[in-house]
């Protein structure tokens, strides 16, 4: 009982270096003497102290016998910091509660074997399953170095994301919109296609205070996008891949034009469209561990089909709007066959004041 | 506290009429002396006795100084059978609490009044909410003599009811589609457009062991019903109306032909399509106090265009069909400004077996 209770603050703890430890995991720990917290910290920071250091660091009084629940297991090499394995032992701490095992299969448990050589108390799996998603963008991007990718979309009741006149603004209310802001800021890149840039000429950055702003993704086969776009026009100031699949040679000029505006420039090589599944490579090797998708129609089909997507918001707005010919949120030629269709798993639904937000894992791809 | 667990059994008795009563209400009632509930009783079919008297019929003991809790105002008039407050004055009960009132604004308070009058002790409004919600469709009759329209749809989580080859079989999953077997009971007509028998030929009958058949009512503009179609075949055993805007005169072959099948034609008048404002009046005078539409996109357009929806349950399956050219819901022209949207009032949302259900009343109309 009072195990769990300390957990859960180390993973409310955990939560608070959300948007900001990318690539790094989210990591909370508390430190526990005769059933009082003395210690606690997160991981804040990609390349600050982690967790357990700073945990330790905050101490209000000897760890001597004390107990450490950490949400992740703690590491025992050298990286940007020392192991915290070693500030542990040193510490005086006696028991180590952990929540989710070390995603690289090669180094799992060692943090607890050496824990456990040193002659420390330890419990692994503890409420494993909650400590495990704070962290599916590390866990995704650890094992596969391809981005965690989000598809979110706001749709009407009857499924229309735009009106028949291709109106959109706006299906969902204030407070989605506003989550939405919340949630772009936990993933590294946002991704559009053309058409979205083209028909909203949006700017993608993040319009809450202090959050970090998302790479800019745009998925432009041919090198569509228009230099007085607000993506060009910003392109110094917010990062911007473009991903295409042309050669640099066949679109020279324009390739240069949108490398002046300070965009970068990706090709998947010479096909139709861009080949998302090599997109996620590129930008995996480039560090980005989690993207949003807020594709319209034709990149979101692409997207569930190649396999790309990892999770799905949808948010649902109270209304109905109707037309053969309004926008759907995955369009393309569409599946067939209802057995092929790309099944999602339901993790939760929640009332936004009025609009439901639907969030699913994708199932099989 | 104790109050409020009698009256939610008087809910839960009333419940057990649902499907039989139409077009009178549901209504449960118990009686009560010294913390002991010693009658029970409940409206079960239409014609029958009220839940008055069958909870007075039901008492083990003399109601003398007794609490009845009724989810309805009792009546006061001579209908089918004689009013229930002369028989709870009768029975010496001496505490009446009551939820809805009587819907008809001529007739409300007048059953509470003769009770006070002959000396008892009344509460109204008690779970009033609660009590209403039991019955929508009778409120709703009541007052506008027309049907109270549910429309009923199942979608792919990306908003398809079919792809773009048009499989619609299935969406939503065997449990979703169970429940909708169960909810057709509660409703005394379905209502379908010719598009939909064209492309599935359905029967629309109950498949529930013991459950009422609904009235089939097909939106059928130009009497297109195949004479060997599926509905036509067992018109003699289920009440089957067709829905038309052609005369008689136009088209009398057809319309004898389907005569004869034993379907009864109506038509709104002379126009391009079903006029369904027109329709719900004349089905209301026919005593079908509910429908169930479950529609194609263009029949739910106008539904929803007209007005005449009250009520919107949507099954969501964890499932991405995608496609330009795939089934919405509500198609037809749609509505271009996104200010003008029908507006729903989310109620309720389920989870069924991964399937998410959506429960909306219409709004502004």
């Amino acid at each position: 009982m009072y195990d769990k209770e300390y957990m859960r603050r180390a993973i409310d703890l955990a939560k608070m270096g959300e948007g900001f430890t990318n690539p790094n995991p989210l990591v909370g720990a508390v430190i526990v003497k005769e059933n009082k917290i003395i210690g606690e910290g997160y991981h804040a920071k990609y390349g600050e102290f982690h967790a357990e250091r700073n945990a330790i660091n905050s101490l209000t009084e000897s760890a001597q016998g004390a107990t450490i629940y950490v949400t992740l297991e703690p590491c025992c090499h050298y990286g940007k910091t020392p192991p915290c394995t070693e500030c542990i032992i040193e510490s005086g701490i006696t028991r180590v509660v952990i929540g989710s095992r070390d995603p690289n299969p090669k180094v799992a448990g060692k943090g607890a074997s050496i824990l456990r050589d040193a002659g420390l108390a330890v419990e692994e799996d503890f409420l494993r399953e909650e400590c495990d998603s704070l962290n599916r963008v590390f866990f995704h991007y650890i094992t596969t170095r391809t981005p965690y990718v989000v598809s979110k979309f706001a749709m009407s009741a009857d499924g229309k994301i735009a009106t028949a006149s291709k109106q959109s603004k706006w299906i969902s209310n204030e407070t989605s919109r506003e989550l939405v802001q919340k949630m772009r800021g936990k993933y590294m890149g946002i991704m559009v296609g053309i058409g979205t840039v083209l028909a909203d000429n949006p700017t993608l950055n993040a319009r809450i205070e202090g959050a970090r702003n998302p790479i800019r993704i745009i998925c432009d086969s041919n090198l569509n996008l228009p230099i007085d776009s607000n993506i060009c026009k910003t392109a110094k100031k917010y990062q911007t891949i473009v991903a295409c699949s042309v050669s640099k040679e066949d679109c020279v000029d324009k390739w240069e034009q949108l490398s002046d505006c300070g965009i970068e420039i990706v090709t998947t090589g010479k096909s139709e469209k861009v080949n998302l599944s090599k997109l996620m490579k590129i930008l995996g090797e480039k560090g980005i561990d989690s993207i949003m998708l807020e594709g319209g129609g034709t990149l979101n089909y692409n997207a569930f089909l190649s396999g790309v997507v990892n999770e799905v918001k949808i948010f649902i707005a109270p209304k109905i709007v109707g037309g053969k010919e309004a926008l759907t949120a995955v369009e393309g030629e569409g599946i067939f066959d209802l057995n092929k269709a790309v099944l999602l798993e339901f993790e939760k639904s929640s009332i936004i004041d009025g609009d439901i937000l639907l969030e699913y894992k994708v199932g099989r791809k």
